[in-house]
């Protein structure tokens, strides 16, 4: 069995292009006792991966150049050695930007299509699902009646923190970039407000939207959406920091004035809580009941989920470097074959 | 009976100087029912009353120009129309730069002089030493064969740091300013390593002190002191911020590039726990156990304290300048009459 495989050519400076990619065929070697073969259907994209572009350390490894570009995928079993999966049956996989995939039996999740659509496993009822339910409830934790803000709204960790957010009784207000997305926040996800951060008058849409301050605010941009955010934190406010998206294609620290120290006096006297965090550090304590509750929240309708899938996976490099400027509209998956 | 009083007389820019504060005498009331009179024999002297000299917003209102300032007192009762003290007894108030006062019976509280001495409930068994107490069990967390590395380390809060996280299993390492602090840190207080930030190489000792790593670093200082560690902090580090000594007197934000999205980057990658704090959150979670463990530890020897008294209520403002600059060396405490 062939695969085609997207491979890491440089290491970009600034915003992946088309030279950071380059694409390769090869043969797949035959399966041992207790492989699987794997035909990729879908393939996750997630601003994550810029962080594995970058030789800087980070909380994982880089992808090394010549490597296969990492990613979580859906796969088809086509050929089987391993008992318990057979071919036709669909899993969850690490396989990355590739076609094709022989992998250890034992290394997959075999999902059950009838429960829900098997790219949900990539989205609201996997890693990203996770990071919003993880984040919020255990670093966020929102009291009835808070209000919760988080920027990346309609994307797959936004959109779902908001509406857990509102399941807990708090108040959610989003930001995305631009009418489209900002609609869909208070009328497909239920949001109480929703903001442009593209707008002009954005500090002041802001400061109308949180009447009350800000408790959480669920950090996946950074940038001047966090600049905004920081002069409407609460005493006690807790600040999950689960992405800075806005920062990731950054090729030196901006200009000063340097507003660290600054920003430590406001951490001082408003008895903030900062919190870095990597999902797979909840797995062990919160898995479980994500797996029950997001799936009832799902199933209900209570949470609602939007994907963008892009056909082809020749089309994954650019649909990646489109996600950080954000092109996408919720959850990214590509369409492999 | 009359009270010699120091206010504010204007705010400083800056390091506070012999213009800031100005002296008064006035008489006291007569006693109502209910109330005490007390002549103050210690004013406690605390890096948070920076902060108090300042209109800007902060955990607490600005002290008012013109008005007394504010600061943690041990008196002798000299009168009583109140049921429970009599002449004689030494309590607990919060009268401020004063040399006397006249305060409702119930806002004080009764020293036992046999127990320890009663300047201890200006500092390792009171507002300091919880300080230390709550700030480094609650957030800080320390375990067993963990590094917790703190600044100001001879001072009231820090010396309690180093040797309570030394109770706790962990290495502890203090950090301060000039050879006698640092050598004081070793032998008078039992911390396992000891650095002096003046020194040209304090990165290279830093580094050489902690081999594994920061697993917790209590925020006395910011500083250059700040930039060196968050360098050699570990995975899951926390990071309980309780007070900024070398930023209280900037005047602007320090000079770019700004560090603000690189530490937020750090943050996230990280996974770090970063939390300011003031006391009084965790009096009713953490009080009552204090009282009975920090009294066992000092009583035992385990946790000793050193304290720096100055005489006269004159020399308060001056005292309270060097202190922000880490003249003193121990608790600083004024001796007013």
């Amino acid at each position: 069995m062939q695969t085609t495989q997207i491979l890491l050519a440089q290491r970009p400076v600034g915003e992946p292009d088309a030279a950071t990619f380059s694409t390769t065929t090869r043969s797949l070697p035959e399966l041992e006792e207790g492989q699987v073969a794997l035909a990729i259907r879908y393939l996750s994209l997630d601003p994550y991966m810029r962080g594995r572009l970058s030789a800087a350390k980070s909380y994982a490894a880089p992808v090394e150049i010549g490597d296969v570009m990492v990613g979580g995928t859906v796969g088809e079993v086509v050929e089987s050695r391993f008992d318990g999966l057979a071919p036709g049956d669909m899993v969850l996989s690490y396989s990355g930007w590739q076609s094709a995939d022989v992998v250890d039996g034992r290394h997959v999740r075999k999902l059950d299509p009838t429960l829900a659509p098997v790219t949900t496993a990539l989205g609201v009822l996997g890693m990203p699902g996770f990071t919003a339910y993880a984040g919020l409830l255990e670093i966020g934790r929102p009291k009835e009646g808070e209000t919760v803000v988080v920027a990346a709204a309609t994307g797959p960790v936004g959109s779902a923190v908001g509406q857990i957010a509102r399941i807990k009784g708090a108040r959610a207000v989003g930001i995305a970039g631009g009418p489209t997305k900002v609609r869909a926040l208070t009328e497909e996800f239920g949001f109480d407000a929703a903001l442009d951060h593209r707008a002009p008058d954005f500090r002041d849409q802001l400061k109308a939207a949180t009447p009350d301050g800000i408790d959480v605010y669920f950090e996946n941009v950074g940038g001047g959406v966090f600049d905004a955010v920081r002069r409407r934190l609460n005493t006690y406010a807790r600040i999950p920091v689960c992405g800075l998206v806005a920062n990731y294609n950054l090729t030196s620290q901006p200009e000063g004035p340097d507003q660290l120290a600054g920003f430590m006096g406001q951490v001082l006297t408003q008895s903030l809580t900062i919190r870095g965090f990597i999902q797979d550090e909840f797995t062990r304590s919160h898995g479980r009941d994500f797996v029950r509750e997001m799936g009832e929240w799902v199933a209900s309708g209570q949470v609602r989920y939007r994907e963008d899938v892009v056909e082809g996976l020749e089309n994954a490099g650019a649909a990646f470097a489109g996600m950080l400027r954000g092109d996408n509209f919720g959850k990214l998956v590509v369409k492999v074959s």
